[in-house]
């Protein structure tokens, strides 16, 4: 899709940011502040002009001469602060005049701005007094990645997910005039809504500029068009924005000539009609010659967006038009960075150094604390605990096994092809691979056809993408029992990216759909296991893998080679009392936590449930039975999710002895964090989390 | 949106069709057989070519002369069987002859033909051998409504939701051509998608053609230009369509002069560029004049929808052609039938005469059984148990209520201003009125900007279309904590239109967002007061309610007024050993169960659970330790809904001792049935099937 994080690289654990939660929002914003002071290297550098605008307002006391200078500064700013933090840089460095030239023209204390997705909103926060907390960005306590009402009342929106800035800005413009009626128009609060060229593929972006230019609502709509997304925009309205650019000289001379048609004389005697009807019609060809006038959408331009001067010329008279304008400006991602020309996709995200995201103590929790502990439990239940690739690797490796056995897979991603580990099926099955852009509704339901034309689609997306398309997963998928795998990436909490990139609720959204199939595998063996039954299956899957370090690469025994069969857990460790139920990644914790409990001579129950639907109830009924407390732990919301299942089934078999006790994310928003492994620990879901409880339980029982 | 049921009507339960679940597969086809004899008036007209068309090839075997008479045989045959059965039948009289002639060029059999919607879908269905099942249309046993797969091999998807077509054809032509690769194009299975004006307006539909137009990949869309989706089509493109409709003397005026430019002189000294520069901005301006050519699609027409010799022409022609190609037919929705012209949406959907859904002994359960129990049920409660409106109009009429006492509601539905109640608000607010058309994922995202701007929006839509706009409902409402009320109608079972439209999902998918409010009213009553408490919180809501009447329209006494508490649940009916906890409409259901088991001397308690979240602990716990079974009871599946959070909470409090048993749908599609509540009974969700599960608990606590 969109916004993508940093490639996924094997992610490690911060003991200094570790403790209690009690003590956990002192040490953060301390850690914040440092992290600041640490990587902002901007006191070496002169920027006399960033340094008095410390709000709109202040900008705006700068002399319109300025401006350009103050770009450059901006721009000088972004390259040493996001190299040094991490983030998205290239959307930022291409966005740096048009938000100068926004700012100096409109006033967003009262106006609103809407920036779709919002990866392109650092200039943004720099220019609205979040400067000097830049270096914090993405680190827990520190700036968000994203717009967040919660961090700036400058930010409306939190917003992550494409498409939806035109809706937003419909709506604002609505609630402008409707609850200013008397007002001068000019003087309402005006809505501008901010979107990329990929995103405007999206179909709701589409709706939304349907409906404006029906209903004529003063509101701007930026067109950012840099020709790429994450990678390079696809579809046809990008080659349509192709050609608009390379025409420029062309349209130009279109609008002139417009002026002139009435010059035209008779285009020869051959025509059978008058001169006014030939002008009316090479009139109607020429003014609808543009897709956006067509849907009553005023268009204006391209404009170099880089020319600050030339945009806040352009936004001044703008802002003074009636009904919906569009302004096309062209941008270059990554401007200003030596990398952009020839390899702007390596532009959209700055991987941090190690030395911020990895602190030295980091990797600490696979070597030192706990080597013996883990190369036991490895050795016991016959996987290992870290494989060094990714969860999204050992995908991308699996599907392309399975994909050289049968001609029938093919794989499909919304505009992710390498965040979701396609990048090697992509250029190993050119003609089975499917980049449909920013379009998850399309690509869902194009599996769709695709799965009854015979093939077997994988579609590849994020977890929290494929709320995108849910309802093409319902009716499309779903209902029509068509054997479509949804692999989930980033299923679980994703560290810096934050609430809307978690994919915390799809085991209950897709629980509820009779016939299918939900599974996750722990490690690498199990996934290319769970991927080759899947493929086998007549009916949908969803398999999802959270980010990061994927565990037990390979497994040898002939079983552990053989189908996996749905609806069947797997025992790992037997133990008494306390039985364990984990779903997945969690499945790592689980057993890092039972051998920490074996030291104190605890032995519990660890099993892998391998499957949410369907549940091996079989085995659960016996675990019911023989233990005083049934623990679930999964990487998703308690509510509606794996535990629930597992809940229902206990009420349906009975086995009422049993305490089934649900481990997942609280009911609430988990902010963004600089490591997965902070906000599991956070939720109590990691193995300390999990010791914590099962001690719990031991003493509930020893009790009662 | 699109494809509304006719209007909602007390809803009356048909003991014929009752009876045990095991003999009910018999009985419905003995059923289904009788209606379709009954009310096919068929025998009494003469349609000699009709009877000979039985299947698709018989089709072909009719002299190309033949068509004309052969769409008026098919046009009066559906005049006549729909206006008995009951059904779509404006849509299905607009697509007579563009079935028919795309029956007579393609082959069904190894072609691929999506319906988009498949509301028009009737002609399809006699053309495919189910004429002489035509009289059960919608009936419980007989035929669907819309295209299903368990029907025919004619019928690809069961489809009921709008703007996939396109898409689920780009997915059956890339499975077309990876299956034949070697096969001549003109050869290989072909994909026809047949969508109306008002669903291309959907983002998916967009995404599709994007996606298209950009592959290039063989296919057809046929734009089913009518003018109208349910109620008149809205937007820009509807608009756009509109001047190609007027302007079709311009557009042929427009092609020809194409060819013409090359004639075009000099235009003139003052123009400084060169004679081919001009020609290439005219030819450009020219050949571009058309929003789908600008999207890579290659657009013909618009053509003549009720000429079917000349769609038979064109069709030849397109068949052979390679891209993908847009045929733009204009028809008349309801041609042939006499309101057709003036009262097009009239003519949407046919209500069936009572003599078919409501036999004489339908009406028995609300007077002669159970008079005497409901009336004192009734009183017992402070409630009434039919009040002679449905949910949708207690909704309309408390919405407006609302609406008089606060400038800031707003009204907001995609598409279905009379489907959801919205008539009044329409006609009373209309500038607080939004009809978005039928794009679900814009109008809920306006909905937050709406409220982002202070107003106070009210989404109004049945539930299964709230799927269409899903990531919406989390990322722009949900995640940012805004206030708007989701009014969802349909929730639940829904009769006639079957599992498309089923509205059985949505309490498990919005329960998972943290911060959300879900409520269901059980009467008129409740639904202005949970609106109007929904109204005053500062984050969103779900309110759901089924189709079908509403119990209770007023009740008096002054608590019963006063504003709703989120979270509190109401106790009802004080009884032992056995607490039913109803959620919504179902309260009706648990309040006649327990009026029957008073007969027999059983007294259960009954408790209006009100509030799905967040739930009403406090009075659950006390339950837990008061009774030895709680059953809940939700018109949902039983998977993640409401029940499922009652086992949350209770594995939360403990009180283990007390069982709890959720009833709810099971995990399988509930297929159409004539009437909602025989869908309830199927499902053991009305008072016989809770009857019969209080007796089996109260059975298994006198064993124990």
């Amino acid at each position: 899709m969109d916004s993508s994080t940093p490639e996924d690289e094997p992610t490690a654990f911060d003991p200094s940011v570790g403790g209690s939660m009690a003590d956990r929002s002192a040490d953060e914003a301390q850690r914040a502040a440092e992290l600041a002071a640490a990587v902002d290297p901007t006191g070496l550098v002169q920027r006399t002009l960033l340094d008095r605008v410390g709000s709109p307002e202040a900008l705006k006391s700068l002399d319109r001469s300025e401006l350009p200078a103050l770009c450059d500064e901006l721009r000088s700013f972004l390259l040493d602060t996001v190299q040094a933090t991490g983030g998205h840089l290239g959307s930022n460095l291409g966005v740096v005049e048009l938000t100068v030239a926004l700012h100096w023209v409109y006033d967003f204390g009262r106006d609103h701005i809407v920036l779709d997705t919002s990866h392109q909103s650092y200039p943004h926060k720099i220019l609205t007094g979040r400067k000097d907390r830049f270096g914090s960005l993405r680190q827990t306590g520190g700036l968000c990645g994203f717009t967040n009402p919660h961090e700036s009342p400058f930010d409306l929106f939190h917003l992550g997910h494409a498409g939806t800035s035109i809706s937003l800005g419909v709506g604002l413009a609505i609630a402008s005039a409707s609850r200013h009626p008397d007002e001068d128009p000019n003087l309402r609060p005006q809505a501008v809504a901010v979107i990329g060229d990929a995103s405007l593929g999206a179909g709701v972006a589409f709706e939304a500029l349907n409906h404006a230019g029906a209903r004529g609502e003063r509101m701007l709509v930026v067109l950012n068009d840099n020709e790429w997304s994450i990678a390079q925009s696809v579809g046809a309205l990008a080659r349509y924005l192709s050609r608009i650019r390379t025409n420029r000289t062309l349209m130009r001379a279109r609008q002139e000539i417009g002026n002139l048609i009435a010059s035209i004389p008779v285009i020869g005697d051959k025509v059978d009609r008058t001169l006014d009807q030939v002008r009316e019609v090479l009139r109607h060809a020429i003014i609808s010659g543009h897709v956006f006038e067509e849907l009553g959408v005023r268009y204006v331009g391209p404009l170099d967006g880089h020319d600050v001067l030339l945009l806040v010329d352009q936004l001044e008279k703008i802002r003074q038009l009636d009904g919906c304008i569009l302004l096309h400006t062209l941008t270059q991602k990554g401007k200003g960075h030596p990398d952009a020309s020839e390899h702007p996709e390596r532009v959209h995200a700055a991987k941090p150094p190690n030395s911020i995201v990895k602190p030295a103590e980091a990797q600490a929790r696979y070597t030192r604390e706990s080597e013996k502990v883990l190369a036991t439990a490895a050795q016991r239940c016959g996987t290992t605990l870290d494989s060094g690739i990714s969860y999204t690797q050992a995908f991308g490796d699996a599907v392309l096994e399975c994909a050289r056995g049968d001609l029938r897979v093919h794989a499909i991603t919304a505009g992710m092809p390498s965040g979701t580990g396609l990048g090697g099926f992509s250029k190993e099955f050119p003609t089975r691979f499917h980049d449909v852009g920013i379009t998850e509704q399309h690509g869902i339901a194009m599996a769709a056809g695709m799965a009854k034309g015979g093939l077997r689609p994988i579609v590849a997306v994020y977890s929290t993408f494929l709320q995108r398309g849910y309802d093409q997963v319902f009716q499309e998928v779903a209902l029509q029992e068509l054997p479509v795998v949804f692999a989930m990436d980033r299923a679980g909490l994703v560290g810096q990216d934050g609430p809307t990139h978690n994919g915390v609720f799809d085991i209950a959204f897709q629980r509820i759909f009779p016939g299918f199939t939900l599974c996750a595998p722990r490690d690498a063996t199990d996934m290319r296991r769970m991927l080759a039954s899947a493929l086998e299956l007549d009916g949908p899957v969803g398999l999802r893998y959270p980010r990061g370090s994927c565990p037990g690469h390979e497994r040898i025994t002939e079983s552990e080679r053989a189908p996996m069969v749905p609806g069947r857990a797997e025992v790992l460790l037997d133990g008494q009392d306390v039985a364990v139920w984990a779903y997945g990644a969690l499945v790592s914790e689980a057993i890092l936590a039972a051998e920490r409990l074996r030291e104190r001579d605890i032995h519990i129950t660890v099993v892998d449930a391998r499957y949410a639907k369907p549940l091996d109830e079989e085995l659960l009924s016996k675990h019911l039975r023989q233990h005083r407390t049934l623990i679930t732990l999964e990487e998703h919301q308690r509510a509606g999710g794996f535990g629930s299942a597992v809940l229902e089934a206990q009420s349906r078999i009975g086995e009422r002895a049993c305490h089934v006790r649900t481990l997942g994310v609280p009911d609430a928003y988990q902010e963004h964090r600089t490591q997965r492994e902070e906000q599991l620990a956070h939720c109590g879901l990691d193995a300390a989390g999990l010791e914590r409880i099962v001690s719990t339980a031991l003493r509930a029982v020893k009790r009662s």
